[in-house]
């Protein structure tokens, strides 16, 4: 077994700077891609720029979506869903952000000793309950346990397979110059309705997560003919990260109208109180979407006509501008960069 | 959301017994096999009987062989493997016991704050060089931070994706009366070479992991026409959890010649210094394969052929008498029952 040699490492300065992993380095942000790109893409092999939600691959013939997530949300039940629903609609989304058909998942349990065998009865019954709303099956599972201290309760992995569509081609590097950028509802519900509750804020109204499937959503707009090139679903790091990872895959800028972003008013006041951009927090249930700009209209009909896609709305453009670069028009007229946040804001949020 | 409500449950008393998760329930033995019969089986639907390695479920006309694992092995480091070997021959043993040929790996990654990067690169680099020496391909990964304390360095999970050939049908239930029980070579390598490490035990010459890929040795015996029923590498729970729930699925009886066993002098000695029971004992390079008695020696000779399979041998037969019974004839003549290990005998030895 060949040892990695940390001072003849060829990674830029970023890995170097902390000698130990960081919370951030979870977050979906800088620090997570410069993981994947530095430390994991060197061992496993592959293209980084063409990293999406989930790998497609061919298995005789057929083009099968895989993808993976562990969830680590903590509390694990929050208003709208618990680690049991995000662990379902966390990889059927990741599935679906490629265009496929999710069918079958597995699921890995990782229990600490001590846990109470009523509430992991209860997750796993919304496990089942998640799978068969979204239509898919779990097939094959495993369980560990840890002792008492070296674990936190219940982690949960889930693997997903799903069959793409013959003919769909969406993919992180497939934005172009002209392309709408629609996102398909308001955003920052998951990550404040989980905060709420883990710091026991109140905000007047009780945030629900949006915790929900996203492959019938796509299913609907591929249905209308629209020849969608990227989708993904904004969870750790928020729409801020999904947008600076595409326009980075596909080396293009994007430009977004800041108010045209959907926030609702009770996320802007709860992202206003803890200093938050509403932009960076995770979403479960929402998706953007790139997609020919003649075609911005026909997609967000068959969008709307959907019961997960009513809001969806033109949130911005792609340019040949500043490739990489996301920038918002502000309300105010100006122009700001938006950065793909550098670590944790919101530690442990799926 | 349906909650589950542990008074009105209609499992049977042992998952009552303990109202929290015990190591044991992880150690596949009897605990894990009723958290799975009485808890994940009714959430998630599907057959207990059914339950193998890995589940066979079919993608347009081809049969997809779907596994998934998580590795929490203490410590990551030991003679002949560690964590990452681990978690790819895991997953792809996994897929190997239903004959499939492994082609794609997830990855999930659990990292605790304050982990050495330059630890989590070695690991990284160990899952890629065990890919590619097992031939898949590692093509979807994730990655958590959990806060320092809440975990223990770092957790794997892999999820495995193979196809089985056109007329392969491997399954826990195909066991027969007449079946020779063939073992691939000797055994209790791993779980000693773990412990040996753990506690600090000197048991004269080094234990190492017997930690390997078994497709290759499948694929060998398959080739040589043999119609091989019933396969299972004896991870957790080591030979006897094995037998014992391929008696239970297949409803037959085992019997084994105790004496046929190979068990290294070395694991012998570690054993009787921790009254462990090498049947017990974990494997990770090893399978025991149900095969029709007639092909018994075609099976031999092909194993031996393999470089993974040179100390084959036939350890027993299948009998119709005391179905979900496994027995062993023992070296002064008599008979024991080998029972399924109710716990946990050796905690995060995978």
């Amino acid at each position: 077994m060949s040892d990695l040699d940390l001072e003849a490492w060829t990674c830029p300065a970023p890995l170097r700077d902390s000698p130990t992993v960081l919370l951030g380095h979870g977050a979906g942000g800088r620090l997570s891609a410069e993981l994947v790109a530095h430390l994991f893409v060197p061992a496993f092999g592959g293209d980084a720029d063409a990293l999406g939600d989930a790998a497609v691959v061919d298995v005789g013939g057929q083009r099968l979506a895989l993808s993976t997530d562990s969830f680590v949300v903590r509390p694990r039940w929050f208003p709208g869903g618990n680690l049991g629903t995000l662990a379902v609609n966390g990889t059927v989304n990741d599935l679906a952000m490629v265009g496929a058909q999710p069918l079958y998942l597995t699921a890995g349990f990782i229990l600490e000793e001590g846990l109470e065998v009523a509430e992991l009865g209860r997750l796993a019954a919304a496990v089942g309950e998640a799978a068969r709303e979204a239509g898919v099956q779990v097939v094959a599972g495993d369980t560990k346990v840890v002792d008492r201290g070296h674990g936190d309760g219940l982690f949960v992995n889930t693997a997903g397979v799903g069959l793409v569509p013959v003919g769909v081609r969406i993919g992180p590097t497939r934005a172009r110059p002209g392309d709408a950028v629609l996102l398909s509802g308001p955003i920052g519900l998951h990550g404040m309705a989980v905060m709420s509750v883990r710091e026991g804020l109140e905000f007047g109204t009780q945030i629900r997560s949006d915790c929900q499937p996203l492959h019938g959503l796509v299913a609907a707009v591929l249905a209308a003919g629209v020849d969608v090139h990227v989708l993904r679903d904004p969870t750790r790091g928020g729409v801020a990260a999904s947008l600076n990872e595409i326009a980075a895959s596909s080396r293009v800028g994007v430009v977004i109208e800041e108010r045209a972003v959907p926030v609702p008013d009770d996320v802007r006041a709860a992202c206003g109180f803890l200093g938050l951009d509403p932009l960076v927090v995770a979403n479960e249930g929402k998706l953007v979407a790139f997609v020919p700009g003649e075609q911005a209209d026909a997609a967000l009909a068959a969008m709307r006509a959907h019961p997960h896609g009513q809001d969806a709305t033109r949130i911005g453009t792609v340019t040949a501008d500043h490739p990489g670069v996301v920038v918002a028009r502000t309300g105010i007229g100006g122009t700001r960069v938006v950065d793909l946040p550098l670590g944790e804001q919101l530690p442990r949020i799926c």
